[in-house]
This record gives structure tokens, C-alpha cells and sequence, in this order.
């Protein structure tokens, strides 16, 4: 029991609430960059907002995946403790927070490219929505970081 | 010295020669990028090249100081082992990381757009150019990374 209040010291790390929220929270956002990038627009005419997708295609199921254990961990109260899984988890999130910053870069640059090429180029509601997308999925890299560096704090003390 | 002899064993952390030629590398691939940026070539009409012209003038003279530390440190057989300064490089070498990755990766958004584009717009040499500095980006980057990556692996041993 010692072992666990140590470790449930940490807030963030995988079986806690705040890691459930995060995780949440970064399905939440993943999923709405997907939709506004893909519904109704036609996303596949430049590698940017392809590479966006496929990437946001990536961490919903991881994200939503960890949702599901960090709640089930909550509910029985029996938070994974194993270093090799945690490592895992950890490598996992570092490799998916850098490729979403790079998606939500790239897609900002052709986004700023766009809103300056004329307007018949680019509709106001197609850019808006490109728009709305690489702030969605900025939102998502910012919650994964979260949970990377909360993970990776956790990771000595296995 | 025994200290100093368990702290050696990690290559590439500050004040080793592996960490040297880190350094020197990111200096001279930053230096590329920028070079081939800047030189001859409208650069500023576009935010993602202003962005990486930016973050370029942040990493070399980072970078310089930290392989002119390294040097020294090699020479005079004196590595910093203090936490504070190690976790100031860390926390510097982290953040440029993130800026770099992000600023090549939205320079190759850009460059991708505007090989999509007519030629008028975008001469064979210009683009060529901004390809090779984005790839600059990225090789500075990955050294970048491998830095902090060392880094972090020294500081839980201080």
C-alpha cells in the first residue's frame, strides 16, 4: 500500500483520473481536427492535410485505447505499475506527440499559404475550417506532451 | 573520480566529444538552412520561412556556445556536472527542439505547396533551395533531439 501512495503522488501518470482526462481530452480534440479536415472537403489535394489525417487517424485509437485502461484502472483501483508497459506507453507517447506537432505545423504552414493565395483558390469556409483543424490538433499535441512528461516522470520511480 | 568515471559512461551528454560533435553538427546544419534560406531568395513573403529564419538564429548561437562549452570542457578534462546547469541545457535543448521540428515541418508544408503550383510562381532554383534547407531543418533537428535525449539520460544521475 506504501508503494501506491508514493506513486499515486504523481497526477497525470497512466491509472489516475487527470490521465483519464487527458486522454479524454486528447480524443476529444483528435477526432474534431479529423472531421473538420475531412468532412465535405477535399483534404487529399495536398500532403499536409493528408499527413494530418493519417496522424490523427493514429492517436484516436491510442488515445481512446488508454482512456479505457485509465478508467478501468481508476474503477478497481489497481493503477498499472509495470515498467515494461509503462515504457511502452511512454515511447508510444513521445513518438505520436511528435508526429502531431509536425502534422499541426505543416498544416498551418499550407493553411497561412492558402488565406494568402486569392480567394476563388481558397473559399472562406473550406479556410476557416482548415483553420479550426490545425488549432484542434495543436490542442491534441498540447495534451499529449502533457501525458508524455507526466509518464515520463513516473518512469524512475518503477 | 569515480564520479566522474560512472558519469563518462554517458556518451553525448554535455562536456564529452561525442557531445562536441553534436553540437558542431546542429551549428552547421542551422548555418545551411539558414544560408539557403536567406541568401538571394524573397524568404519573408511567406510566415513559415520567416518562422524558420527565426528559429535558425535561435539554435546557432545556442548551439555554439554549447560546442565551445563542450570543447573547453574536453580540454581542460573538467565536465559540468552541476543539476541547475544541466537542467537549464536541457530544458533550452528541448524547447529549440520543439521549435525546430516545428519550423521544418512547416517549411516542407510550404515547399510542397508551391512545387504543386504553376513554375511561374516558383522558379526550379528557388525551390530547390527551400527543399534543401527544410532537409537542413530536419538533420539539425534529429541532432537536436539527440542531444536533449542524452542530456535527460545524464540528469536523473546527478
Amino acid at each position: 500500500m506504501q508503494d501506491r501512495t508514493a506513486m499515486d503522488e504523481i497526477p497525470g501518470s497512466v491509472g489516475t483520473c487527470a490521465s483519464f482526462a487527458l486522454r479524454l481530452g486528447q480524443t476529444v480534440f483528435s477526432c474534431a481536427s479529423l472531421l473538420f479536415m475531412s468532412l465535405g472537403v477535399e483534404f487529399y489535394s495536398y500532403t499536409a492535410f493528408c499527413f494530418l489525417v493519417t496522424v490523427m487517424g493514429l492517436i484516436i485509437p491510442w488515445s481512446s485505447t488508454l482512456a479505457l485502461i485509465d478508467a478501468y484502472s481508476v474503477l478497481v483501483k489497481c493503477p498499472i505499475r509495470q515498467p515494461g508497459i509503462v515504457l511502452i506507453i511512454v515511447v508510444g507517447d513521445w513518438v505520436l506527440t511528435v508526429l502531431t506537432l509536425a502534422a499541426a505545423c505543416s498544416t498551418a504552414g499550407v493553411v497561412d499559404i492558402l488565406l494568402r493565395a486569392d480567394k476563388s483558390y481558397c473559399p472562406q469556409k473550406f479556410c476557416s475550417r482548415y483553420q479550426i483543424s490545425a488549432a484542434m490538433a495543436f490542442l491534441s499535441w498540447f495534451l499529449s506532451l502533457a501525458s508524455s512528461l507526466f509518464n515520463l516522470w513516473l518512469l524512475p520511480s518503477l
